[in-house]
């Protein structure tokens, strides 16, 4: 009999986003007249740029002559896209990260799916609440988040965040191995200021711990003190591991790429007393299971990183981010609390008379056909929140304000 | 102190191609002015077909229009590919396969790699011998192959597949959960006829096994009595699944997709003797650790089932296949044994004089800057073995010839 992970029967049937997929599908079934708008999964709706769309002609061109074809490429991701990263990501920051410590791939939801398989089965792991599910989810297949108690998994150290501690999670009270921190934060949209990272970076180093930090929204950050990147912080490089990804940044969600920043000072205990590199076990990793992003990809990726590219994703970016400024100011006009959309594309908003998140998500799919994201499904601490996303067009972003207004509620 | 998934430290530094790689760099420096043929990793070196071109071009184009632009796609892949593969790939050959039992990926190796996730810890592994290396490696990761007692892993169950048995493994003695095979087969270049593949099936319906059957090479098949697919065996639709790829059928190795079939009628056994449908956990799994295959890629693949791509790829295959035999009739002039070469890219070839095979591939690569891959590096029994892959150009393909000719051996 071929027996199954136990950790999956432990799981509810389904990702939190197929589950929303799934309601919206059915509300559109059910009112096939109505205009339903979407705020609720992270997706970009804006064109890639011409910067990268003319790279990617380019490198579909090169792959059709033999001279210019391009077979299997580096695991690690071809070097031009990582020496690219390290000289505007970092070094135009006074950062000092190598390209042979950048790892490109197809995406950030692999990369923090996957890096948890490069540690020990006993690691104790910490989450900010709410959180992004991939993190939660994909330790609790490998067995490490313990039993699901209906709440919550019984062995993951939840760090809440909630207008009571402002967003910044305190230290846990238990020891953490692994810590997973997301910041600009999806979902809050909230922010660690440099103080406060710097904290958390000297807590791993005290405790000797690792930071995952998700860095995915870093190219909307609009205020002066946000770290764009964790490698910014003193000691950092001894204890942190950086994502990043094209998705948000360039509107690569469709596209496919995204890198992870694993300098070679950070190290982990293997057996025997040994040290040894967590870059090399990532190598080892990706070199066995995963066979390089599309060489198409990498080229629309590197382009943008020209001037041309850099200016054309930052008028996008712009373009979100007024969106983001427009639903807080419109939210708040109709009495609501909300926070973020600042530094992030989120807008994470308090629900009007205590209503359950997922309630307030069914009313405003219902009477509204207006789609958000419910607090709840990112966590306990989510509860009596839902998110909005900036991703929509201006158009939708002031339609669907208006549709709130309309609401009875 | 955070530790290390202890199971890594029982692996060898390098996956066998990195391995390979830096030798063959070694060598390239020491000798700029060789001229290096490679038939050692199995890269194809053939441009992507105009179909596939054109479509990709089509794409790119579409993701830099607001109108057409695909952001996140569906993470199982796009119906309209699913459908194609469903349509060309089995109901073409008279299979029942449903477009909602496929999975679209960025690769084979990620699929075959990440595969095991869904099985329990304890699962026995049972693998043919000389192998991929991924299957193995991916279930050392993972803690299911033991210890690695310097020739094998002491917990996996091999299968040796050598010219006594004529390259068909033998049933075990001991039960295995899952076994995987690969036809027509990565090194050897053998087949399983359908009355051999038959015989598995029937073996994995008796043990209650799970066969994960890896068809990569199937567009190399010429022979009529070799099957294209394991569900084309009667009952095999509950007790395998089927890896494909783009990599050698259309020179995919550089843009990167795949695919997984799972009938829903495979079912493996949870907690509380619970069955559940493999493909629904395989749909759990992708759906938090994958974000879908590139679009733009997708639609390339599309193309490949179009009348123009499939007259393309298949005058792509005809080249390489013409290169396979006239590698085995050179070979087998020069008096080596060499199998396989018929129904797939590879010639399995016997060294010269019961050389070692990391010995006879360092020889080559010394004297005639020649790169094949050492059969001991796919296990103990590919020991006394090297492979040559019918990738290279015609000339390359006449040339390594002549070169090994000229070696003195």
């Amino acid at each position: 009999m071929i027996r199954s992970n136990e950790n999956f029967s432990k799981m509810s049937d389904s990702y939190l986003f197929a589950t929303i997929a799934a309601k919206v599908a059915a509300h559109k079934q059910a009112h096939p007249q109505e205009q339903v708008i979407s705020l609720g999964i992270g997706d970009v709706t804006r064109p890639i740029v011409p910067a990268v769309v003319q790279a990617m002609h380019a490198a579909v061109a090169d792959m059709g002559q033999a001279a210019s074809f391009h077979g299997y490429g580096p695991e690690q991701g071809y070097a031009f896209l990582r020496e690219a990263i390290a000289k505007h990501d970092f070094h135009a920051r006074g950062i000092a990260i190598d390209a042979d410590d950048i790892f490109i791939s197809d995406g950030s939801k692999c990369d923090v799916g996957n890096i948890q398989e490069l540690f020990a089965h006993d690691c104790k792991i910490a989450v900010t609440d709410p959180v992004y599910p991939v993190y939660v989810d994909s330790n609790a297949m490998a067995g490490r988040a313990g039993n699901w108690t209906g709440t919550h998994w019984d062995n993951l150290i939840y760090l809440p965040c909630t207008e009571e501690n402002d967003f910044v999670p305190d230290f846990p009270k238990e020891q953490p191995d692994i810590i997973y921190l997301c910041y600009p934060n999806n979902p809050t949209g909230t922010v660690l200021h440099r103080e406060a990272l710097q904290a958390w970076v000297d807590y791993a180093r005290n405790h000797k711990a690792l930071i995952i930090y998700d860095a995915a929204y870093e190219a909307f950050i609009s205020e002066p003190d946000v770290p764009h990147s964790i490698f910014e912080i003193d000691g950092a490089a001894e204890v942190a591991i950086e994502c990043r990804s094209f998705s948000k940044t360039a509107g690569f969600t469709g596209v496919r790429c995204a890198y992870m920043v694993i300098p070679r000072t950070v190290q982990v205990s293997a057996p025997q007393g040994k040290m040894v590199r967590l870059r090399d076990l990532w190598h080892r990793r990706q070199s066995t299971k995963f066979n390089g992003c599309s060489y198409i990809v990498q080229r629309g990726a590197e382009a943008v990183f020209t001037p041309q590219g850099q200016q054309q994703v930052r008028a996008v970016i712009q373009e979100y981010m007024d969106n983001a400024a427009s639903i807080c100011t419109g939210l708040r006009a109709l009495g609501l609390r909300c926070f973020g959309g600042v530094n992030a594309p989120y807008i994470w908003t308090k629900t009007p008379q205590g209503m359950a998140s997922w309630e307030f998500f069914e009313s405003l799919l219902k009477q509204a056909s207006l789609v958000c994201t419910p607090g709840a499904g990112f966590g306990f601490s989510g509860e009596g929140y839902v998110r909005f996303t900036a991703f929509g067009t201006a158009e939708q972003s002031a339609q669907a304000l208006q549709r709130i207004a309309h609401l009875s509620l």
